[in-house]
């Protein structure tokens, strides 16, 4: 029987996904309608036989309806605060919807019309969070059924650049959103829980905060709290945890550097800097220090931080920056948070050779008649190229593969889901392992 | 001929407002309509014979809408966001109205409206704002008739307490909404302009970037910076000024041991503290702080925010607060800055037979023929009781001076105003001046 796919947005991390629906619906008569406001880069996504592209504004409700009318399931790679007008005419015309996004209340309110309506409005079915969830609930459902109890767990994703690629004194570059990169922390204080005690970082402190993980044949990690571990107790049936932390993955000193852009003021994205078309990027970094008429900018910075003299590497991810350079930053009415994306994306790019790597680590302590052991499950993956990235298969293939299952009627659940039971996990993890994406399991006694 | 004026809400502040609409209205033949959501409230404060009480839920837009109707000029001492309900009425039934707010953007896009229908609606005319602009734009327009060039301009208010009161190690007591004291300097980064060059500071550095300021016969004071200084160049006319500062007092010592809570997120109100009803106040300051099994919470605190041993000053602040004890905070479900506050509560209360005092101080420094000069200007002014506070009187006089002028139709201006203009501050500060309000200045050469 053959079925269609409406694939709204076409962005970068679509390439995989693109790949997965057009292989798969060779075998099993799928249609996939590529549709994005670009439509050059609809088009240039649409290379296969049972592809097609749509030039679509998703502001005009009406090629909207029609578009999502005419096809048999919707995803959706729009940004998240665009979902819901689509899930709206979905509910209307009775069309099944996936996206990688997180599960808004927004979203969640439309759970008993879902269901009435005999529908799956699947979320969160990308990487992080994705791949973390069926990950995740397969070792948790597998050590209860064991007779386990799970006392901790911590988990920590990382877009990385891959290993042979870190060759910049921040080992990091952009593999994706680099504006996401500036702002993530910001936006709420973050909850998690640790020994039975709640504990909350304000914004400011979060990259102060860091652990240190180690993952074999990669080294080691600095994780950073993520903004809401308290929810994920809940939502992976974890009542009785007394450690639940997720965060996030860069190399050892990052996170130390980085808080002196979120010390000074400038991953804020808030308000516009005065005149910063005309300034330079030492001058930028001097709009956060207090005045002198003539103390160096580099000593100010040193001072106001609690930088000591023998902080090299620290001082050399700052230098290599170039932000005591005076080059021209030459945005109009650009907050601080643009300014430093504008000077970081000169640096940080990642070349067009070279590859990126996804990194997801979980641990978990658990118990069985008081003897304490803990599991530690990770994920590499590596990618093929600029447009191959990890990044676009970890996301793309968990939304194809759960595309897959819906259209063949293989999913019991019905409303506004995130893919926590086994029904997604066992599954889809098990067509993962064929893409190379695959758990490494370690248990300590 | 009989006017009638409608003050809305009579909390702490209107008590010299009230008093003084009463008797200057014995001579001018005006009644006083106070109207409060609390009955009781409003009754307590009509004792004169030309007041009367009035139960007024604003929400109730009908009786709003009638009380508005029946009177001559409206006074809103409502929260901020509430005013603009009040000035739509008021802008119906062609009513003028008075509020010690900031002039908002929404009731700026009333103007032309405003205009039209011949009427003033004048906001920022309490003490900061109000005060600090009569006496800020008398002086600016008198160094700039004598030809002088205004170079710097920095200017600090503080609603304190006494001297003789000033017995903590905090030399500070609640006078006025203790939320707001909690909450200062939240809500967007600070802006200003030193020697020419724009300066930004984050919330969480705020307190660390402070400057000391000395008064003649009152000491040394403390000043953090406001959040949007740069407003006030236009405002003030300006243009070519290279330094402009507004701030906040408090005596010395003072900011630094409150950026340990802003430190620790302590201040935060965005989210609801777990279990927070069952915390004690040295588990609520845990909170903020990293597990360990074993480590006190104040070596932890130390830790986290470099206090060294030697910071007697700072540390005797934060025990004297409790912080460190066994005590309940018993709220339910309260936000960081909710508990602090109860905490602070407890502490900073003034006591019965205290009394509270503000400091205004102004810094121009000007120029003429190339001879630098530089003006202090202060205000202090110290409360009767805690009936009489200085906060009351500085807030509520030149709100009820202003309505007089508008009364007695002597403000020639209208619309959406702001007290810049000579019609405003030379009588006003006048008059002041007989209720003990007025500028002490210095002029150094």
């Amino acid at each position: 029987m053959d079925k269609s796919i409406l694939l709204i947005g076409a962005g970068l991390s679509t390439t995989h996904l693109i790949e997965y629906l057009a292989s798969q619906g060779k075998m099993y008569g799928w249609s996939i309608t590529i549709a994005d406001c670009n439509e050059l880069l609809a088009k240039s996504k649409s290379v296969f036989s049972n592809t097609s592209s749509l030039k679509l504004d998703i502001n005009e409700i009406e090629q909207l309806t029609d578009s999502i009318k005419n096809h048999d399931l919707v995803i959706s790679m729009l940004p998240p605060s665009l979902h819901l007008n689509v899930a709206k005419i979905c509910l209307e015309y009775k069309k099944n919807l996936l996206t990688a996004s997180y599960l808004t209340d927004e979203m969640k309110a439309l759970d008993r019309e879902i269901k009435n309506a005999g529908l799956i409005f699947l979320n969160e079915i990308g990487l992080d969070p994705g791949i973390d969830h069926l990950t995740a609930m397969n070792i948790i459902d597998r050590l209860k059924s064991e007779g386990n109890y799970i006392r901790e767990f911590e988990s920590f994703t990382g877009g990385l650049v891959a290993p042979e690629y870190e060759n910049n004194p921040w080992q990091y570059k952009f593999t994706w959103n680099p504006k996401n990169v500036v702002l993530a922390g910001q936006g709420g204080a973050v909850k998690f829980l640790q020994e039975g005690q709640y504990k909350y970082i304000p914004y400011h402190k979060i990259f102060r905060r860091t652990e240190i993980i180690e993952i074999d044949n990669y080294g080691k990690f600095e994780g950073y709290a993520n903004r809401d571990s308290l929810k994920y107790i809940e939502t992976y049936g974890l009542h009785d945890i007394k450690t639940m932390f997720r965060g996030t993955l860069r190399r050892p000193g990052f996170c130390k550097a980085w808080d002196a852009f979120v010390s000074l003021g400038a991953t804020d994205d808030s308000y516009i800097i005065e005149n910063s078309e005309n300034m330079t990027y030492r001058e930028f970094i001097n709009t956060f220090l207090a005045y002198h008429p003539t103390d160096s900018v580099e000593i100010k910075l040193k001072y106001y931080l609690h930088i000591d003299q023998d902080e090299q590497e620290l001082w050399e991810k700052l230098e290599w920056l170039d932000i005591f350079k005076p080059i021209k930053i030459g945005l109009k009415s650009a907050s601080p948070a643009q300014i430093l994306q504008s000077i970081l994306e000169r640096k940080w790019a990642i070349g067009k050779d070279e590859k990126d790597m996804i990194v997801m680590w979980h641990k978990f302590v658990y118990y069985k008649n008081e003897q304490r052991n803990e599991l530690h499950s990770s994920v590499v993956v590596k990618g093929e190229n600029r447009q191959h990235t990890s990044m676009s298969k970890t996301v793309g293939l968990p939304l194809g593969i759960a595309a897959k299952l819906i259209l063949q009627n293989k999913i019991a659940s019905k409303g506004a889901l995130i893919p926590v039971l086994p029904e997604f996990y066992i599954p889809i993890l098990a067509e993962l392992k064929n893409y190379g994406i695959e758990c490494n399991e370690k248990i300590i006694t």
